[in-house]
């Protein structure tokens, strides 16, 4: 474990890196949790190692208060940006999570640190992925640009070009920042209709980037989790529908 | 494409650049709209060249979030001040722009940065041009002085000197604090009643603006528009009032 | 004039100056306002000279925006700390006053940059002046200390030993600071029953600077104010006394 | 006394300390007060020898507002960081107490100023002690681990093991930093119900602290507060029995 002092963060090195043309995915809490899930599940289910930490001052409980987490065995935690590694045949993949996105005037600082961080270690491409509040039912993929060179292989994959708006939070923010220092950056998003977690939405955008870069991700156990509420969810319609028909056995129609 | 970084900020400058005798002219939004639509109206008509940006944590999206903006084509955007050259015959002017005031806290230190870029341009005059609040239909100019070599100028223009009061935003803290540095400054204010975009008072600043520095700029665009809103609300008048006669028919006037 | 720039602020000096075992009374809006009117009615009574200013991000417009006043004559004026001198025979004060407080966040860093800038001029001795709610009717002169070397002289004076509570702002803080640094320092304040500006409260804290610093301060303007304002109360209660018996024309008494 | 400029704080030394072993223990207010009444007490209880203090702009009054006390005396008090040494037969303690939690904003640049100050002294093992809320009626002393090699003298102690949570503010925050500079480090809580002031939950705390660290206090003093609180609520009790009775004597009860 190695500390380093970056402008009031801390840098928490488990593991010294070299990136071989690396790629930085970041999956933060956002809409329909779309990023966090996706970059989570990634992890979990290639059982990546953890390699690097961000803490400091705008990084801080969901709440908005600064504190630290216990975890059920009674261990202190402080919330943080989380660094995992995955060794492609090609390219190694560096993704982040964490339980929070930075408070608003951290934004900058924090996305800063991290491109420090990803370039010292030879990074060349970064992606957001996160959630896309849309109308239409189905979960598909969109990207957005923050430079030229990466069209073609998105345009290959499938993903939408996205239209005009905003992208709030590190999302965005993260690939705008890094364009600015050359490197390769998108946004991928996966479109929600609901503000809720959501897991297909999330394995579209799992797919996209195991696509994209070749990651040989098991989408088993997040078919189970969708199967499951989806199952939930009719049951619940078939309780109200249930219910609406006993009402239709005490009152007549027209008398509601 | 060249990169700066000024105390968090990034200066982004897309062409180096000396000034002759260098203006800045600064239009952000705020009252009326009547800085921005100013400004943005000069740079779109005489086709001006974007030479710098400044990003940084103070530049955020209107909605006070962080974040960028994603173009119609799906380009990741981040919320900036855009600098503008206009090589005059005699003198250099630097338009600047933006799609927002910088946050609070950020005012005074976004300020400084650009007047460090454009002292070191070589500039020596800046000015404030916004909207102010008044009673009166008119839309008149109205300038506020920051340093008293302005005044014959501007009285040879026939702007009118301002009363009393205050000016939020950076409209009269850039010129401010540029006299805190021996340049001359001064606010050009375009008077205007309601807090609605106003393209009648922004045609006054630009036709003020045009004057001092012998810009060549064609009004016949910002003319329209300013007879299609007035066609739009004598239309609505009229609906207006054919409503009330029809009214007339109905409810004899005592009745009411 | 001269300008530095420290932390992010900028001192104007328009006179450089070494002050005879120094003191700085400093009076800023408050309670009653009794801080404020009281400096500036002894600058504006010896018709002291402003020596310098202090700028910058935490010194905003009293609504909390950052922004200028505009003069009635048309110019623009930062808000800002303002000194000015009065060399008196054997000591020399530098009245500090302004037309706000700093932000929240601003004032341990433009008190500390106000100590700086008084030391480096010689300074000794630190007096907050403001205002102090009671529920007594009079007003009467209270200190607080922040060094014990300056008790005799509080004593001597006649002014009272405040008892426990809080002061907040800038008042009580610079004293405590300056103590610190090994300054005499203390806190003088006029009592008030009500938080509207309280002239003569106001006075009674001028008296007792001019006790303590030999200050020649002609009180009959201050006077004249309290004389018209006590006028002014009585006719209002005249009025309201009249009303009620104009009451008790029509109505009997027992009617209410 | 001597003083330290340590990046906007400032650090003042009473004594100049090397600590044997050094252990720190904070308390601050918090839930229940728990932490702060304990450290208070042991602090009064052994009459320990106050050494440094830390002020600056995130130690603000509780109200929110930058400010000073005023004791009964009439002396100035900014609100500080304290710290009270404890020297042990074989190993040192640094108390540290104060009237606030830091500004959120401010928890973090606080924590790292007061672990420079400890490692700098010879400090080995950070304790924050606070309150929890539980649901359970009886106080209990619960941890929660930072580093793993206190688990064993934990233990012994007959402290139970914290489940999964978050504990907001510095009590967690300061072992959290803490372990990540090499010292261990951890929490130790008192589980409260109400959060009011619980005396009895810091008596807990203190008895634990007593056998880690072999202190002698003497509990007759909180022994007495516990059962006077005790006998007030008893009466409270008793006078809100007779009521109901009285009320029983003039309403019966299915009137009511």
């Amino acid at each position: 474990m190695k500390m380093q002092k970056l402008n009031g963060y801390t840098l928490i090195t488990y593991k010294d890196l070299t990136l071989r043309n690396g790629v930085l995915v970041q999956g933060l809490p956002g809409i329909g949790l779309v990023g966090k899930i996706a970059v989570d599940y990634i992890v979990s289910s290639l059982n990546l190692e953890k390699v690097a930490e961000i803490i400091g001052p705008g990084i801080m409980l969901p709440s908005g208060n600064v504190g630290v987490y216990v975890t059920n065995e009674g261990w202190l935690q402080l919330p943080s940006y989380k660094f995992y590694v995955y060794n492609g045949s090609e390219r190694d993949i560096l993704f982040l999570t964490s339980e929070v996105q930075p408070a608003t005037w951290a934004q900058h600082e924090v996305a800063e640190r991290v491109l420090d961080l990803f370039v010292s270690m030879g990074g060349r491409e970064v992606v957001g992925v996160c959630g896309t509040a849309v109308e239409e039912p189905e979960a598909r993929v969109y990207y957005a640009l923050a430079s030229g060179t990466v069209i073609d292989k998105l345009e290959a994959l499938g993903a939408r070009r996205s239209g005009g708006g905003t992208i709030t939070g590190a999302c965005g923010l993260l690939p705008a920042l890094a364009s600015l220092r050359g490197l390769d950056a998108f946004v991928l998003m996966g479109s929600t209709q609901t503000s809720e977690p959501n897991f297909i939405a999330a394995k579209e955008v799992i797919t996209a980037l195991s696509k994209l870069y070749g990651l040989n991700v098991n989408l088993e156990e997040i078919e189970k989790v969708i199967a499951k509420i989806k199952e939930k969810e009719e049951e619940a319609l078939r309780i109200a529908e249930t219910a609406k028909q006993k009402e239709g056995e005490q009152f007549p129609s027209w008398y509601v």
